[in-house]
């Protein structure tokens, strides 16, 4: 459990769970394609069952509990969308779960969490320790504790979404990444690295939270305060034990974007591409038109993979983040 | 040109455009199976180039022109979603093109149709008749006027949704297809009799516009007012001379959907499927959903297409019509 995952567990992964994800569609965009000069392929984790790449990561840890641990059950904290995951895998494989949340989560995520059957234990997010009550609760029910990012099966189940994008594109020049607490970065790396050892592999993350870059920086997992920005999906304190030495090892570069740059890569999700794509799913193409922006040479005629790590927001949230734009 | 379209056509369509529009993706939803007891699939077409099927007719109709016809250029008369798919055609194969929109069409279908390098002429939708300015431009300036359903070549165009939705998917059981002016249904209805003769095909019209039906019921084609409904891509005054003939001699039957409920399920589009619909794209779930509250055993145990006609829907007005609904 504390070896550091390779590729062939992405490949195990893969298909272990390939009969219960979906292979999501690649989707492009003239518009996308034109205002960088880059040739743009989206993996839409937004279609994802529950939403987001997390079943990917959730299906694969509990598919790996032995007897014992699936009659005890399973909890998980999260800010959303891993909850959400790991209700459906939980019910997918008939175990269990109970799932701590905060109590400002989107109240859709709250919702399927619970309509997938799991018990919900809610916390505040900006005075109580998510870890220490997830942890409790494992103790005092004997439940196996799968965390969010920071586990081997997990980093290695969400390695299987860039698998297919590469298995699905072709070799690329980059690849763009939502960057919370590195399960998505370091699976992607993972993958990138075997199928695709030329790819610079970027993590983005939401410019109040930038640990990651700074963790980068200075060879240490940097810890911060929970960081307020509409990317409620990584909105994490720190990277990973088991993410960090991957990203250290293997990631191009960390960059972050403004929330601002969230909303209008998100109206240009849902006005031209016609899909929902919740604050932190736009940290990849928000990420690639700001560097088009500022460094055009860097991306023009590069073939260019983006991930859009999930789509589960409040569509009354959504219309207030896009009237809130300048116009 | 008189000639009434036939499966080969659609065939020759696919072929003749596959390498400009996209294969869109099939997408499922648990939570649309479980309140059908269906195994449904929904073919995207407003992940479409120019955001809905439209182009697949656009792109059939002008490569079909000849040398002399393509110098002149074209003329298209349209709510919107055929007006973006004959400018985004015309430009792809270098054709000059003006298009009659409506004053009041969504303005992303106005600026995206400018967009593509079509002159735009706007007319009143419900005091002028935009066939006659069509027809009249046409004949001003010599150029080819290609009608937004009523053309053996664009109907053929269309049915390759519809071939590609059953070559996926396998022979269904049902398919529920948005009907304006019967472009769609016609062209599904051929790709589904060829493919899947067993497979019962509904045409579904807003409320408002009920003309199909009680065309279908009375054996001519029924002319009405322009309808008041927020489904603007099928508010046509009838079906056509090309179309009709075909419906009557496929169709199951052509039933309807209130606005109430295609708002309903753009909002299921939005929150559970993660995609931007517009209302007429609505249409095939809503019928869906409607038949499965009225008739249960109707649609219990059967797998169902439902073609997601288009997405092409102002954000603002979206975020409207959403709000509006009863809580």
């Amino acid at each position: 459990m504390t070896e550091s995952p390779t590729y062939s567990d992405v490949v195990a992964a893969a298909e272990r769970i390939g009969s219960e994800v979906h292979r999501t569609p690649l989707l492009t965009s003239r518009l996308v394609d034109s205002e960088t000069g880059a040739r743009v392929f989206f993996k839409a984790e937004n279609l994802q069952r529950a939403g987001s790449f997390k079943i990917r990561g959730a299906l694969n840890a509990l598919s790996l509990l032995d007897a014992d641990q699936r009659a005890a059950g399973v909890v998980a904290y999260s800010s959303g969308n891993h909850a959400q995951a790991i209700a459906l895998a939980a019910a997918i494989l008939k175990i269990p779960v109970v799932v701590v949340m905060p109590t400002d989560a989107p109240a859709t995520k709250l919702a399927a969490t619970q309509a997938y059957g799991a018990s919900v234990i809610t916390y505040d997010r900006y005075t109580e320790d998510r870890e220490r009550i997830g942890a409790e609760l494992a103790e005092d029910k004997g439940m196996a504790l799968i965390p969010p990012y920071d586990h081997p099966h997990v980093i290695a189940g969400q390695g299987t979404a860039v698998k297919e994008l590469l298995e699905d594109t072709g070799p690329l020049d980059m690849v763009f990444v939502p960057l919370g607490g590195g399960g998505l970065l370091s699976g992607s790396l993972l993958s990138t690295k075997a199928l695709a050892p030329d790819c610079a592999v970027y993590g983005v993350e939401p410019e109040a939270g930038d640990d990651g870059r700074r963790s980068l920086r200075t060879g240490t997992i940097v810890h911060i305060d929970t960081p307020v920005t509409i990317a409620d999906g990584t909105q994490t304190q720190h990277l990973g034990e088991h993410t960090f030495p991957i990203i250290k090892r293997d990631v191009e570069d960390i960059v972050t974007a403004a929330d601002t740059e969230l909303v209008e890569a998100m109206a240009l999700f849902a006005a031209r591409m016609k899909i929902v794509v919740e604050p932190s799913g736009c940290l990849g193409l928000a990420a690639l038109l700001g560097t088009a922006v500022r460094d055009p040479g860097a991306v023009a005629g590069r073939r260019i993979g983006v991930v859009i790590s999930g789509g589960n927001v409040d569509l009354g949230r959504m219309a207030q983040l896009l009237a809130s734009r300048s116009r």
